[in-house]
């Protein structure tokens, strides 16, 4: 009736490999206090840079991917976004030099808490600082200086990705040429919020946690799991998982624990992500997106005000996390800046992992955008 | 950063007095198999029954609710529908008996999992019978043969309470004058079921679960508190929280733990729960709302069809847990069987909750379907 409790507890092992590790070797301040004495970030490419370097498009990721978006021979893998990218695909990697970089904070290669605080030779763990949105994306700036552009042809995210892609416009227009977010969001609201702390609970709750400290030793992987089993809710909708699923159930006689299909896939999302994520890099980014909001009250210049790109919005209809109200409000208030928008509404089945999944209806857009009088 | 973790852990306690008692000494046989020797159920009453037993109304309780739907002398505490019933109100107690009961599988008086195990001596835990909404009225329809209550006005009830008034209905149909169902369903979707899941894995995450049997020593409330979090945010809605928190946050740094105000609410809603519920009633009854379906495939005469009495079905906008179109859905259906429906969209912000608090809204519907033709 109970979780599985048998056997040792597993172990939280890094996946990614092949990717470029840019190394940025002085001292970074955080946005909300604290600071790194230096920073990774993880990044990999597909196309070819321009002779002029204006040809670059910025792939932000969400909060669980990571810089492999795409396979390519260091790592033949199918990346997260796989089908968008490519020769004559939505982002042509015949046209653009496509760069996707882990997140700050993050345990795919980049400076998170997982890597060893260089002041005390032991993992950050939860003395690594509070980051934000904001924080990501100067790291981001940093390694396009180190690659020596100055200005992007395009910032192109969804969700997570669609937050940096708006902050990175607000932080340097005059470094980013056209924005494209989709499933994000002006600012983070009170039940997303919500939803994603009591994902940070779930992990804390798990004795394994031990207030983060539990590198190099087993670490609070049931708690990760529930976190991302709700996170998955989050993530699907309602009428994709009535065509899916129904109310089919296993043959034995219903218990406590696992039973209908849909609970076992649940089981299955939380198991396969758990064992390859760190815990604490989960409590850090989802933190981050809460306090993403590019127009605070009072703030007489907003971030949002300094965003002048053309920007392509993105919503889906059956998002639950970032429903398509939000996409709308961006929408307008991008245009009430004087933005030119282009504006999508998604009526499908598949929720906020829509941007995972629909190749046509987002990939055709972002095509349109990037490729519009080009 | 992490959920606290100082002091002794908090003892359970029954906070619920001055109710009846029904006794039933004989064995009763669970629907998915397993038997109790004997159940009690908890109830109150209000009103005066009529000297030709026919003026009964049985109220159906949420998930979480106790047989103290309203004061009396003998427990003045306000009730959880207070203001619906009293002389002149929705459930007019000058003109009907209204009776709740506690649910069979809770922890309010009726028998559950906390309850001894007359066999062993030992509270039931997890050795208690899987329960279903049939369970819980066929136990409610003992109580009405023990009252002599051969047939009631009307069956009445919302969430979880208004799944019991539709089984009941359909149980034991010549036993049921009216129907009221306010933001239950025909059948628990795969959503819904997907949400109390991972609330019933974030119970038995906490170590001090123990399997369920945690009697007579500390208890799992960090994880109750983490599951009632996540049910408080499919309680409510979006709309009301962005009015009522907004992104209001405390003056410290951001850390992990709790910080924007929707988290202090969780944080305070999971407290008050946790502290008076027992955890193992929560999986238990939690589960019997996932296992509800009033039309499974594959039956001639499904208990849908066997529903005939007059129906008010009330369904909210804003409830992302029983979504208004499962109202219509439920709505249509009945008619389809031929039973008169009267149907009610409430067009409001507080979600699934309504139903506690909309008194103007929820009550003039019921009022009118009570009296209806009275």
């Amino acid at each position: 009736m109970a979780l599985s409790a048998d056997g040792p507890e597993p172990q939280y092992e890094k996946v990614v490999s092949g990717y470029e590790t840019f190394h940025h070797r002085e001292r970074f301040a955080c946005e909300w206090g604290g600071e790194l004495p230096e920073l990774c970030l993880a990044y990999e490419s597909w196309g070819e840079l321009s002779p002029a370097r204006d040809n670059a498009v910025l792939l932000h990721t969400g909060l669980s991917a990571s810089s492999h978006a795409h396979s390519h021979p260091r790592n033949p893998h199918p990346g997260w976004w796989e089908d968008f990218i490519g020769p004559g695909r939505a982002i042509d990697t015949q046209r653009w030099f496509v760069i996707c970089a882990n997140l700050l904070g993050g345990c795919y290669g980049s400076t998170g808490p997982s890597s060893t605080n260089p002041k005390t030779g032991e993992p950050w763990a939860t003395d690594f600082p509070v980051i934000t949105v904001g924080d990501m994306v100067r790291a981001q700036l940093l390694l396009l200086d180190h690659l020596k552009i100055e200005k992007l042809h395009a910032a192109v995210g969804a969700s997570l990705g669609g937050m940096q892609s708006l902050q990175i416009a607000a932080l340097a227009p005059q470094r980013v040429g056209r924005i494209v977010s989709i499933s994000a969001a002006l600012r983070s609201y009170p039940q997303s919020i919500a939803l994603r702390f009591v994902q940070r609970q779930a992990v804390m709750l798990d004795p394994e946690w031990r207030g983060g400290r539990y590198y190099g030793s087993s670490f609070p992987h049931r708690g990760q799991k529930v976190a991302r089993e709700i996170g998955t809710i989050t993530y699907r909708s309602g009428p994709e998982w009535i065509e899916r699923f129904g109310r089919e159930r296993g043959d034995a006689p219903p218990g406590l624990g696992e039973d209908f299909s849909v609970e076992s896939y649940l089981v299955h999302q939380g198991e396969k992500f758990c064992l390859q994520y760190d815990p604490n890099s989960y409590l850090y980014i989802s933190k981050a997106m809460d306090l993403f909001d590019l127009a605070p009250p009072g703030q007489s210049t907003p971030p949002l005000a300094r965003i002048c790109a053309p920007a392509l919005v993105v919503g889906v209809s059956s998002d639950v996390l970032f429903p398509a109200w939000q996409q709308r409000e961006l929408a307008e208030r991008l245009e009430a800046e004087g933005c030119p928008v282009t504006w999508s509404l998604i009526d499908g089945h598949y929720g906020h992992d829509t941007f995972l999944i629909d190749r046509q209806r987002i990939g055709a857009p972002l095509k349109a955008h990037l490729e519009a009088g080009g």
